[in-house]
């Protein structure tokens, strides 16, 4: 078997020009490593770095100025170095899905020894997970598991080809019989039809939840708000872009989203009744999904509004047509009783107290609402809270 | 409109602990640039680096020595500094999709501008495309789309729930009559269930041939070749892992197989026949290929190997029994006239003489086989060439 082996060690050195710098190059570090404490320790070779970093939001914010006030920023951690080796060693962490970068010698990078990595937008973090309650529910687990599909639908109000992702829960390809809701579920401004899956976890969450019986089987339908565009950055003819003014929030995506429930309700075997629709999403997608809940009063029995960006309606001609009639339209989509209308934000949120005037308003009015106050900001581990809480309320009473 | 400004400025802003680095961070550099000449411009902002390099498999390769004989590998090229920036340009290169790295005083990184990347195994490296006949080819164009998928199938036979990606073309979800033939497509050692459609852009590639009327219609089903695993690294229970020793050359994946086919042919509108399925790979993958069209003898109307990892038969204990009686199965299989038997390979790859050697025994024996030979080595280069050539000759006569 000499020979055999031989020749198995050379297809291994040789797969491609950089597979073979994949498989063998450099020396093994471990980084991330998770402690028995659950701290952790990063490292990385870098021998002629004269300052090396690391930013994450496991570290404790730092603040921000800009001309628009004062933000939390991620912290910042210098490492120490011996031998050309770089090390810095977290406090313990709580269970929870995190992101980083190092900063070497003032260039930010990802991490070369962790596999495990994002797109946030149009730039990349490593991730890793503190196992736990939330970092459980976060990771793929031994549970059946969802279909994962990027599919393109037709848009004629748009007037394009458009991408979108839809998770159908596991058992959809064998039970030809069954009929299942669906969760439309939107990103934020400069995410895409990919940002829920990746960094919003949507697909772990859903398969550990109905797993544990603990949310109904039901589809997610994950589109693209930016009205603009057909698809994320280079995955379309459009090729790569970076995302800035996509038409997101100008009224132009709302009245397009018949569309995408028309595709669906053809393609799938869904339930197409109000009480088997839901619609939520997180900052720009939790403006949307109040606008399009609004507009389409008889569409959808749960609306979900993660950190939204509340825009109180403003009469006058430079609002475009979606965003008037707030009051009138907001009368007749309570006076049909929706299940369930969800607003959740962290107390720290810069759109917080536009929150706050806008649940004032649902009060006066006496429309009924949920309202769950969460700590910290306008963050990704905010929205995956929310999306573990909301999947559960939804279609208990869908058939 | 002033509050309506400052609030969607404040958004982007905002959007996330890291969404604002990514939408705002750092000067707009562009890199990469094509040029009119097609030579490429390479920029990165390094102020505190002492040498920038590139290496990627646009630049001349380079001869590696190892233990087993010389290899070629990646060219590197140096950077040269202006007031902190780093620049290279490249000579005018032929249309092509190209990957590389920049590596900072000794650091291999990513381009920091350019956010479009691949994982290769476990490392990650930037692509970028030179338009022309093959980077069209390989691009997304304004073209009906096909669907991709992450789908999980059960595999008895290896005690494993498994994940799989499937490409369904464009028309799959509307022409509801249709039934379609497959083409499995294997990846080598160190792949997954990814890389055929990230590294070797197979739904772009078969997008664009249907479109052209160049390839019939048909479904790709990507499995994943390392029998110890379910999934790529970091989509499974397993966790993240380095794909070392995975089980893939050991005799045990290719009697899975048929598990592969019974979950296609039961949750697919496929067409259950011989002259319906095709099955080819790359390297490892075309090993495969071989083995299990050669098990299978009724199974495959169409075989491919790529780059192939030609075993010859050891007769032996050592040798599993999968990759016994080579000679007796083979006979079967010609026996029973297959639609093709296509052998491609580059003349520099180190798997070149093995292949010459197969190909010898199967023209001693009379078994007819189409052969390509392309130039350069072991590179997905060739295998995106040879799935181009291979597709357009499946399935024209299925029905």
């Amino acid at each position: 078997m000499k020979k055999l082996s031989i020749l198995l060690f050379s297809l291994t050195l040789s797969l491609s020009a950089f597979a073979q710098q994949a498989l063998w190059g450099g020396p093994q570090i471990v980084s991330p490593e998770i402690n028995p404490d659950n701290s952790v320790t990063f490292r990385i070779m870098a021998p002629k770095a004269v300052k090396v970093q690391i930013t994450g939001d496991f570290l404790p914010t730092q603040k921000m100025a800009t001309p628009f006030g004062v933000f939390d920023a991620p912290g910042v951690a210098d490492l120490v170095e011996k031998d050309g080796f770089w090390f810095y060693t977290s406090e313990p962490l709580v269970s929870e899905l995190y992101s980083y970068n190092f900063v070497v010698d003032g260039l930010r990078i990802l991490d070369p020894a962790n596999a495990y990595m994002t797109r946030d937008i149009s730039s990349f973090t490593n991730i890793f997970i503190i196992k736990g309650e939330k970092g459980d529910l976060y990771s793929v687990q031994d549970v059946p598991h969802g279909t994962v599909s990027r599919v393109w639908y037709n848009s004629p109000t748009l007037g394009k080809e458009r991408r979108m992702t839809v998770y159908t829960p596991a058992g959809y390809e064998t039970n030809k019989k069954e009929s299942y809701p669906v969760l439309y579920l939107l990103h934020g401004m400069g995410g895409d039809e990919e940002a829920w899956t990746t960094l919003g976890r949507a697909a772990k969450i859903l398969d550990n939840l109905i797993a544990a019986g603990k949310a109904k089987p039901m589809l997610i339908v994950m589109t693209n708000g930016n009205a603009l565009h057909q698809s994320a950055p280079g995955e379309s003819g459009e090729g790569m872009y970076k995302p800035y003014n996509c038409g997101s929030m100008d009224g132009t995506f709302e009245p397009s989203f018949p569309d995408v429930i028309k595709f669906v309700e053809s393609n799938y075997r869904v339930i197409r009744k109000k009480s088997a629709r839901a619609i939520c999403g997180l900052s720009m997608g939790g403006f949307h999904s109040l606008h399009i809940s609004r507009l389409f009063p008889d569409t959808f029995d749960y609306v979900g509004l993660f950190s939204a960006a509340i825009l109180p309606g403003q009469p006058g001609q430079e609002v475009p047509a979606a965003y008037q009639n707030m009051d009138e339209t907001l009368k007749i989509q309570f006076s049909k009783n929706p299940k369930l209308y969800y607003i959740a934000i962290g107390s720290a949120d810069f759109l917080y107290q536009a929150n706050v005037e806008y649940r004032a308003k649902l009060d006066a009015a006496g429309y009924k609402y949920e309202y769950h106050e969460s700590g910290k900001g306008h963050i990704w581990e905010n929205w995956r809270i929310y999306l573990s809480e909301f999947a559960p309320k939804l279609f208990q009473t869908s058939k």
